[in-house]
């Protein structure tokens, strides 16, 4: 049985300081937060699968699945044997930070006297416009466009790829059925955001999930200096 | 050359009113307007085109496109023949009731004696989320559904299946390679409304068009009474 929280809105007019605020407090306790965004179906949950089986016997890993309604994808993580919940939004269709801060007081990150994750997974509402204009207060913010979805997609969703620290390019081994091109996907990313990782994989096969897993590994441990 | 139309914030509080004032005045004009929402790069510009071609004898066609930001999907259609303007919501996720007007009445529907069309699309901003939330004037709200997005779907965006009229689930030439059962699609959406009309296709071959198109040509008629 996965547990369910119902999130309630947020009471603080400031969002972007009471992310800020969040990210101190999960840098003191040693928790590397990840907010996984995406169109609905690009594939969060299967990436999520993937990389916590690899991931899970070198972080103590939480996951917070969001959704506006049931608790399918929860149920699916939560037979890869890590410790999840649901966080149900009741209709809204993004996560602020005190949203996630609900999540994270839930899964126990501030109770005691450590947190018992040093590495927290929040699965966002599936939506490339509004999840990209609240800071949620994770570490890293990483989206998942999927090859179905075309590659024009960083051109009509500008501010979710300007926001993101990785983009990872799923469904890799359905290329040959869409018209979609890595390579004109990559530049046209590099325009919103020349900051970013690319990385092109697919959670299906398996197929260039390292380099992905390897810059994760790399981002916490940059983050904990 | 496309004409771009930079959409206003709606100054009216109420937009259910709104929209039942919009869509009472397209009767009266003779305006059947259809409004497309999905995911992002679920294929509504595709299914558009297809639609639209098959079409363009019957009615006299009109096309708004809704985008953040680029005007992609705009040149796409404008190379079939039909008038298109491209709506910019500058940031918005969603279309309502007055926003919808002004694409409208750029697109001269409101102009002189007769609209210059009788069949208008307006393909919305893509999200499954918040585009459900607001009423826009139109007399027929259509979804599509990918099928490399899964079958799942209706259980996660309850609201999007519930307000719409008919559900399109396209891509259907790449059902080999997904885990997407159209039975089990077709049950998940009636749960959610059992009235809505439900088409299997593909906008890459044109499997499954004849039946929509079909449904779309009854919805015109009845609605002309």
């Amino acid at each position: 049985m996965v547990r369910i929280i119902d999130i309630k809105q947020s009471v603080f007019a400031d969002n972007d300081a009471d992310a800020a605020r969040l990210r101190q407090q999960l840098n003191e306790r040693g928790v590397f937060l990840v907010n996984l965004m995406s169109s609905p179906g690009a594939g969060k949950t299967s990436v999520l699968k993937r990389t916590v089986d690899a991931l899970k016997d070198e972080f103590r890993i939480g996951v917070m699945e969001a959704d506006i309604d049931s608790a399918v994808d929860a149920e699916t993580l939560s037979e890869r044997g890590v410790d999840v919940i649901q966080l149900h939004t009741g209709g809204m269709c993004h996560l602020d930070a005190d949203m996630t801060r609900q999540g994270l007081t839930e899964l126990g990150v501030f109770g005691g006297d450590k947190s018992p994750y040093d590495l927290v997974f929040l699965e966002n509402v599936g939506n490339l416009v509004c999840p990209a204009e609240f800071d949620t207060g994770a570490c890293r913010n990483v989206m998942i466009l999927s090859v179905p979805e075309g590659d024009d997609k960083p051109l009509k969703y500008p501010l979710m790829f300007q926001v993101s620290q990785a983009v990872l390019v799923n469904k890799m081994d359905a290329l040959s059925l869409f018209d979609f091109d890595p390579e004109r996907a990559r530049a046209r990313a590099a325009q919103r955001n020349p900051e970013a990782a690319f990385f092109t994989l697919s959670a299906r096969t398996g197929e260039g999930f390292a380099p992905w897993l390897d810059w994760l590994r790399s981002q916490i441990k940059t983050n904990r200096g």
